[in-house]
């Protein structure tokens, strides 16, 4: 792939004036990640026979916005670390976070500008369109904490909004600047989202099944915040009464130390067999992506990045 | 004018999933206020030729936008109330006013959007450009609060960015689509700066010497707070030794009640003859202001409503 995206993203110049406000859109951006947006953008535009630099100003635009998620969804959930850095709100204060932030996702439209104008009309709109679908995702996950009777449909509805509308937003964004089909950007789209679902459970389950090692953070945060995922919802949904009562009696309890709370609540996951449970969602997910992209009507040689990218996606342990 | 700006806002459906993103946003847009940025929209459109109907959604977009930054900015202040009506932080919680607040910004953009495409290219560079250095303002303004030396060029240089350049973009935007010369968007532009600077500096005058009964709020917020406004910087940079001390004790003073504070500092500022030179300094705006509306090349009648209005807000009360 052509395109250099952390050269890109290193490139912008936030030296400007007021310094605390661009000082920590720098430091969010800096802080690597795994770029898989952009990449996505890249991917797409390449398979359908652009060089990636053309979209350079695109992918940039959605690395950009997904930061500016990130680093208001860590003050909302006042997490103190990201990526083994203290947080813009830790490291500042809430107001920088939350000023910081604005400038950011307006600075995402700054660079989405400057794709060529005659792509703008199919673009902007399907930018637009996700980024409001993030909120409305993240606002549903917040939701979600305050409500006791979350279906396994609900929570699909959300980690779609939540995750994977903007990887399939990317996806399309590099097939439009790229010239494909109508029929292939849908396709594309259905791709990306395919992903973005089996991303975002393989996220869950490395948050119970992963191992400090590699995933660099500790695991089982998810357990002892009783947050709402795809393991303790189909524990919920799975187990006879007195199970579920048990759950929650652990779940709720204040006087269990968080390590025991951890392995009890992950004995009635293996009990119930959800590990299983949700690896076979997320080969579904993988499987209906194989089959969209076998429809997309390039040659197959065209289809090796991002068939290499869901590969790595697959095994991915961090 | 024929656009009827409360009921555009009024039209916008905002009873989607999630309720509780969208129901704060309606909650915002429905305070009122003066709505005078899309009424700038429409005068600067009508000026030149053309109906304000057809600025409606540019209009709506920036109206928006303000409010957004309001919502947020109530946030960071930490202020209980807006138009007598609490604000929505205090009302639902920090997180919905991030969010909200978030989601309001992208309506903004699906709304700019929605102007034809063939003015795209020079309305959304304005608007991006207008919105980011509203929250450079907005940084400005909060670094002051803890900088001690704030010249006055520098408070001039914050009001401009956080309040004038949305005025001056109304303006403009009005007239690019209303086909007006370069020469004209120009200067409309600049017109609408120094509105916005006598607006603002207005703003800072009235709450010393507003009066509670049309200002509708407590007269002295300001000098509680000890807020950098012209009035308070004018005075630091014309008392003498003795005086700036006195000042500045009273101010940091925490055992002085607050009415006799807001009694003592404005009668500084009366010695100082701070309300007369923030009077000239406004009527030096709008002196700025006129000429400016002179140079542009409509007929003088096409110039009535904007007159008008400018004439409304030099003697505002509220």
């Amino acid at each position: 792939m052509s395109l250099d995206i952390e050269n890109s993203i290193r490139r912008i110049d936030w030296h400007i004036d007021p310094v605390s406000l661009y000082k920590p859109i720098e430091y969010t951006l800096d802080s690597g990640g795994k770029r898989l947006r952009p990449m996505l953008v890249a991917i797409a535009c390449e398979m359908f026979g652009k060089s990636s630099e053309t979209v350079e100003n695109a992918a940039v635009a959605i690395e950009i916005f997904h930061n500016f998620t990130l680093l208001h969804d860590d003050l909302m959930d006042d997490s103190p670390t990201r990526r083994n850095k203290p947080t813009v709100h830790v490291k500042w204060n809430a107001n920088t976070a939350i000023l910081s932030g604005d400038a950011m996702l307006i600075k995402a439209y700054e660079f989405l500008a400057k794709i060529p104008e005659k792509y703008w009309a199919k673009v902007l709109p399907v930018f637009t369109q996700t980024a409001l679908e993030v909120c409305e995702g993240q606002q549903f996950d917040m939701d979600f904490e305050t409500k006791d009777n979350v279906t396994i449909d609900e929570y699909f509805r959300m980690i779609r909004l939540k995750t994977a509308v903007l990887l399939a937003c990317s996806l399309k964004t590099g097939a439009i600047i790229a010239d494909a089909s109508e029929r292939d950007q849908r396709l594309i789209y259905d791709l990306g989202i395919a992903i973005g679902m089996a991303f975002q459970l393989k996220d869950d389950y490395l948050d119970t099944y992963g191992t400090f090692e590699t995933l660099g953070k500790r695991i089982g945060d998810d357990i002892l915040c009783r947050k709402k995922t795809f393991l303790l919802l189909t524990a919920l949904n799975n187990a006879d009464g007195n199970q579920r009562e048990h759950l929650r009696t652990i779940l709720n309890s204040t006087s269990i130390a968080d390590d025991r709370k951890i392995a009890e609540v992950t004995e009635i996951y293996n009990r119930l067999n959800v590990a299983k449970i949700c690896e076979e969602e997320i080969n579904r997910y993988y499987c209906e992506a194989g089959k969209l992209l076998a429809e997309i009507s390039v040659a197959d040689e065209a289809k090796t990045d991002i068939r290499n990218l869901i590969n790595k996606l697959k095994i991915r342990e961090k």
